[in-house]
């Protein structure tokens, strides 16, 4: 029988990384011999996490043929790796576009992070927390929920976190800061990088979208290579032949986005009732693509 | 705000009505205001089931317009009660095709019935289970595990059904045989309503394929009434123009189906490695239509 891996979405995060490590660890526990996989390459800010807690990167898995796989932190055919399998589970808090053959083991909720709906699993079948494991969900956590800042943030990823760290025992915020600041150096990193490496692919009614985000302490500096941005956005856009190119450069003290936008300017625009023209627009309190961005997008295309 | 109504799927049996009744009872312990629903007409194992613990049949929805749902024991869309109307959680235990552009909670989980899972998050919150309530839960695992004689049915099943029982009191295989028998009463009901009252329509690669299922304790003498069968077939074949109807007449003691086709009788037949060309065949072990004959089905479309 083909071997069975715990996956997180492409251009993984922290979320989908940690998720994919402690779910294998949580089925371990209940007997079932599983491995955790990325499909590709780690950010920054997790390489920062999986040094700071003693793992190693996950396996790479570039195509899924003849392998199962059970699917944290997404679920979408767009953001799962390629090729012809069998999934056995998935474990996620995105929106649902999933169908199956079979009945299968699908747990989704409306939350901040996979990492809380794993942490819970632990807790209800009271199952042993290692410190490192905790320290991993903790970061998968805050790392997701933008410290707790994002609107997607819900009283149940707080009372989670709370008492992981009961566990962890870490300085969240400080902790939070450092993964964020680590995550968002961009010095020596290509613009291309920058823009594609959180980025999604959608089908909105046919139309081929691809939304980056960039998150910063500070957006100031960055937003005064607004030229080399639209540059890069254009060859990426001709590249990959997407209908629309959106980069969300979000400023997690300000919380709030400035919108780059190559491509259906007028119905992105009207997403978020602004003008978009110039390609470019400040969206006061937007921080989520899952939660404002991508909904908004929705409605309009 | 539109109301929120608790609903199962068309055609519902005992596992939708159940599961609408104590699943509604569950989140109004959990503070929230909701109603059980019903999208058709009970069947007469669960009118016996709904008398017997003092129940009265949810609420008729015939269009859900205008209305919020939180959908048990089903998630496709062909299952579903018409309408366009938004969807706040799933709870099921069925294949899925579901998309949603918002991230809602679904727990759908690979075990005998819906009431199963039910039954477990009343344990797993630790919330009171009226004697009632338990009754309800315990008919729907008896009802759609065949008394615990499907393949569909789990240790997991079993588990939960004892603990219920230690509230319910009953005994388990005189109760479901009871069911069973009142569901089975075929005296004075019409051929039609025999072939529909228990089916499901499937799009199988653009065919329009409904599957029909009899469950009784003794099929010989119902399979005396052979051109009878066939012949209401084909009037509901034309009338509701189906690619292919088939028709599962199970026998509960004998643990296997007899199978009627009308309608691409050779992928039928190739689906269980059978000649359908005479348009019936008996299939020993086949009692599911959801494990067995759907994904057989959807393997040869």
């Amino acid at each position: 029988m083909a071997e069975t891996y715990v996956i997180g979405h492409k251009n993984p995060d922290t979320d989908s990384i940690c998720s994919a490590i402690t779910y294998s660890h949580f089925l371990k526990l209940n007997g079932r011999e599983v491995k955790p996989a990325r499909v590709g390459e780690i950010n920054s800010e997790t390489k920062f996490v999986l040094e700071k807690f003693g793992y190693e990167k996950p396996e790479l898995i570039e195509d899924g043929t003849r392998k199962r796989f059970i699917l944290v932190d997404h679920n979408e055919e767009g953001q799962r790796v390629s090729g012809d399998y069998e999934i056995l589970e998935i474990i996620d808090h995105h929106k649902f576009d999933f169908s199956s053959s079979n009945p299968i083991f699908i747990l989704n909720k409306p939350i901040g992070s996979t990492c809380t709906i794993i942490a819970e699993m632990f807790f209800e079948n009271e199952l042993d927390i290692p410190k490192d494991i905790a320290g991993l969900l903790l970061s998968g956590i805050l790392s997701d929920t933008v410290i707790f800042k994002s609107p997607t943030t819900t009283e149940k990823d707080k009372e989670i976190a709370e008492r992981l760290n009961k566990i962890a025992d870490l300085n969240l915020v400080e902790h939070g800061k450092e993964m964020k600041k680590k995550g968002a150096e961009i010095e020596g990193v290509s613009m291309k990088e920058l823009i594609l490496r959180d980025s999604k692919e959608y089908d909105f009614n046919g139309k081929k979208v691809c939304i980056g985000q960039l998150e910063l302490v500070d957006t100031e500096e960055f937003l005064t290579r607004k030229e080399k941005i639209f540059e890069t956005m254009k060859s990426i856009k001709e590249e990959k032949s997407y209908d629309s190119l959106v980069f969300a450069v979000t400023d997690v003290m300000k919380e709030g986005s400035t919108l780059f936008c190559l491509g259906e300017e007028e119905n992105v625009g009207k997403a978020f009732e602004t003008d978009l023209s110039s390609g470019k627009a400040y969206l006061e309190g937007v921080m989520s693509r899952k939660k404002q961005i991508v909904p908004a997008l929705e409605k309009v295309f």
